[in-house]
């Protein structure tokens, strides 16, 4: 995590060398720097951790070697009814059979993952005997298997689990396999469970989290349904989008926020228009991994925090609750801080020569809304059933989630509220 | 490790998707494919490995925090005399001992690490009861780590993993602190030892050696000598270039190649003519990861498979070597796959708009041959010692170095030795 004060180191302890008074750093680290605070920022740790990954058509073929590499016998195959109906678990299965494991499937689990499916899945687990945890599916699968190995390696209740760094113990190994492209799970430190007493989102956030190999296959994103193909593009737009101008970005994680966008922009409505397009295809899941690079290291911003909130009152689509925030948040930030969005600009194929930055900023959001238009996102919130009174609630919640200490604008209550208003 | 057979996947088992006949890949995958072969190539599955990175000035600080991460109490300090005299061996020491670690030094270590060196090493390793290796130094100290962990885990004699995927028992956690941008060690499956009974180098290729922790501080490059600077600046470059054009490269390794060819190009001489500019080390920091990180994953070419004969005839620095050969290579490989080079002149700067692709890599030649010139490299093998004598030898050894099977143009004992006399 890059969030904790002490990790922030600005010089070293050779005094030959005090890269903190250096002019030059701003500039050679990335694009748009210019201020003192910006070479200042320049000079903190980045750091990139990112799972082992096997990408391609055909990489699903790889399954059973992954598992015995990581010295699984017995795997806990954490999957949904979606992925099984289209044939993917068993392909799954059989891949691992064939490696000489003796898979075990479970698949007990709706869409935004609550805490108690996930304590179902860790007592399933116990009595299994598995020693390695499988998910394939979308961001739900992942989480929820992401949950069940939490459990599994600290005991407790999940939610005893949310911030940052409270996962301490070691977990089982894990492979992931993602079926949509995408939420960056099968990438990121980060889970997020349904609290169903309290009607909201917690993130977890533990580097133990990333999982050990994320085996990427496009073949799995032809079986989605064309809304989540939407929803889930547009989430890994939020991600490369908030990871750029997050405040624990770096050089490492910018060059793959912005391959996202440009693979995003140009690729994401043709899966839409031409679902057997294998070349739009393979681009998106790309797409989804620079994302889910890039954020898993650089965390989010306001959008994510705000989204997990309309995601714990009404079981909504994560994605879709992004793409309606998504321009909203843009415009937020960009008046405080306009300069990042020049290169997200020109990244999503915007001219920006002579441009002043925050008409960059405002073309990005209206280029990210006509984008939610073509692929069928509401325009707003309240076509999903947030209504003005719950308002003051989201706000609040909003404020206490992991994901907003990294926003590039400092966010108050007001400022919630009013985006939250705009956004209805 | 991408060069096995069996791992080559041009379709899956899902008759709805047939990838291997979708036109589209190529173009989407990867600049400048065109062909049906380039199609076929892209199809491959893609993997992607690197270890966990903390990069940036002061990061050494962290490294009592990695090493107890890794559940280390005892760690194997692999350094060498330029770095103990230089004071970075000394506050690595202090600053595992904060952590409450116990670390034992070994420097016993000259450039080009030598089979017999590894083997006391290990044996010094056995005795001290230590439990994770960590690395402070430039490539042959991080080869030479390797070398200890290797024997540590696998018993035998080192000579005995020449080649991929010959390590097969794991080994202890290590964590890897380069002095120089660079060769890359901390992050690639390579380890690379001279063989003094037959004057060679062999290359050790293996997953298990990707380090756990690559802890990257640019206060320590400001302590090489310029020769070595040059030296690894050309030998980074080298990793670039080889890996972007190698037949094992993907989408995921060819950003990193092209962002590192950016960063050399732009930076290296500075550091040559400035070297307090702290802008260009960070700069060259940055592209020595990139450059490890495309290359760790894509593999190399035959440069490196010249010039690991060469090194280990004759314990030539290996970057000098890779320097005075690179701009033969790319002039061979350009006459039969010119295309992949036009991405690379853009990256390096040059014209590339109308230029056909063979005068864009010839271009490049000519680049990477002028900054050798500027930083001080001779124009020959010759001035190393080599005499034409040594040429037979040098070419058959060659053609049996790991590096050789990716290279993108199929390369015959006497291409290898024109190439060895054009290069004298």
């Amino acid at each position: 995590m890059s969030l904790t004060s002490e990790e922030v180191v600005t010089g070293g302890n050779d005094p030959s060398a005090d890269w903190s008074r250096d002019e030059h750093q701003g500039e050679l680290l990335g694009p748009q720097r210019t201020s003192t605070a910006a070479v200042r920022e320049s000079a903190r740790l980045a750091k990139f951790h990112v799972p082992e990954i096997v990408f391609g058509p055909g990489s699903l073929t790889e399954l059973g070697h992954c598992g015995l590499r990581l010295g699984g016998r017995r795997p806990f195959l954490v999957t949904d009814p979606g992925l099984m109906a289209a044939g993917w678990a068993d392909e799954a299965v059989a891949h691992l059979r064939r490696a000489g494991l003796r898979p075990v499937v479970w698949s007990d689990i709706t869409p935004n993952p609550k805490d108690h499916e996930v304590q179902g899945g860790y007592e399933r687990y116990v009595e299994s005997g598995c020693d390695v945890i499988v998910g394939v599916g979308g961001g739900s699968v992942i989480d929820a298997a992401k949950g069940v190995a939490i459990l599994s390696g600290n005991g407790g209740r999940i939610l005893d689990y949310e911030g940052v760094d409270r996962v301490v113990q070691p977990i089982p190994p894990t492979v992931m396999v993602p079926s949509t492209s995408g939420t960056g799970a099968d990438v990121s430190q980060f889970a997020v469970i349904t609290d169903t007493t309290a009607h909201i989102k917690i993130t977890i956030v533990s580097r133990t989290l990333v999982p050990d190999i994320s085996v990427i296959d496009p073949r799995l994103l032809t079986t989605m349904p064309p809304w989540l193909n939407a929803a889930t593009g547009l989430d890994a737009l939020t991600h490369a989008i908030e990871a750029f101008v997050s405040r624990a970005h770096n050089p490492l994680t910018d060059m793959h926020a912005l391959h996202a966008v440009e693979l995003i922009m140009g690729n994401l409505l043709r899966t839409q228009l031409e679902p057997r397009d294998f070349g739009a295809r393979l681009a998106m899941a790309q797409a989804a991994l620079h994302a889910g690079m890039a954020f898993t290291n650089a965390i989010l911003g306001a959008t994510h925090a705000m989204s997990h909130q309309v995601g714990g009152l009404l079981d909504a689509p994560h994605g879709v609750v992004n793409g309606v925030l998504l321009p909203h948040v843009i415009r937020f930030n960009a008046e405080a801080w306009p300069d990042r969005f020049v290169a997200l600009g020109a990244a999503a194929g915007l001219p920006t020569q002579g441009v002043p930055a925050y008409e960059v900023a405002a073309g990005l959001a209206d280029l990210v809304r006509a984008l939610a238009d073509d692929v069928g996102v509401p325009k707003g919130l309240a076509s999903l059933g947030v209504v003005e009174g719950d308002v003051p609630v989201l706000a609040r919640t909003t404020l206490k989630d992991a994901c907003m200490a990294t926003n590039p604008r400092l966010v108050e209550l007001r400022d919630v509220e009013t985006l939250f208003r705009e956004a209805l």
